[in-house]
């Protein structure tokens, strides 16, 4: 299959060689609610829980130890829950405690795939934003893998991740 | 099946007679960008058009027909894609004109049951907001059918829908 270069001279896969395996819808909510989420969607509309992965509970700063996803099962789709930390910034000038949204809250669609550097590039290719850099991922929607994200030009969120690093790809995004 | 009474008396199924049957991402954008969104999506992540319901051209009103609906399939789950309607609202005693939205952009997620009413029952039972009433649906997610609206208490909107009304049901949401 040929490969296209986009403006930037990435070298990225044709359209018959990227294929997205998964849809998952996930709510991110402000930390520490994310439990209080998932019993929620279980009462109100019967989700099941199927997992959860969640940091250790540290003193002083948290009381419940933060969810960095906990899967449910609803009609067949995937919907992952997650707490959205907030990190406060303090600025003594003014004597304020200014709160800065690090993860924000809301909804993000991830998509799984078996090469997310090349999935990220043909959405930017297509006019989406890269956010961030590709990371290995930390579990939030999909597991150990690379995971990236791409705002598109509606404003909505992608999250593209791929379960391990691809070593034939020497994209950087 | 024994029946639950909510806190305003209305009789809701219990939890084996709700059950849902699909999950479908609902991606709002501003009119009349709908269209070019489908052909991101499409061109982004090799979404398939299955099927699209628009409403007429109307003339110095819009230039596009307004999409209702478009469906998109992608790895398994369905998104659908619609134009959000802008309404324009002159308050003369400012010779101001205010833009409010009717419909907001973003993202909401479609529930399929069958029977909406009983499931937003349940919904607002466990804690979510009903928005508006229940009507009779206009396509944009679900075709004609029964289509209601919670908010839950995380902020995010579900739009709730079942094929057709149920007669061996009295509840009002």
């Amino acid at each position: 299959m040929a490969q296209q270069e986009t403006q930037n001279g990435d070298s990225i896969k044709a359209d018959a060689e990227i294929t997205f395996t998964a849809v998952k819808l996930q709510v991110l909510v402000e930390a520490p609610k994310a439990n209080d989420a998932v019993q929620f969607y279980k009462a109100a509309f019967g989700a099941v829980e199927t997992g959860r992965t969640t940091q250790p509970k540290r003193k002083a700063e948290q009381e419940l130890p933060h969810i960095i996803s906990a899967q449910l099962q609803l009609a067949g789709s995937t919907i992952i829950v997650s707490d959205s930390l907030m990190t406060l910034h303090r600025m003594p000038s003014l004597s304020l405690t200014r709160v800065v949204k690090t993860g924000g809250t809301g909804i993000t669609v991830c998509l799984e795939t078996e090469d997310a550097e090349a999935a990220i590039s043909k959405a930017v290719a297509a006019g989406a934003v890269a956010e961030g850099e590709i990371l290995e991922g930390d579990g939030a929607c999909c597991g150990a893998g690379r995971v990236g994200k791409v705002k598109d030009p509606y404003g909505l969120v992608w999250v593209i991740s791929s379960p391990a690093k691809k070593s034939n790809t020497d994209v950087e995004a």
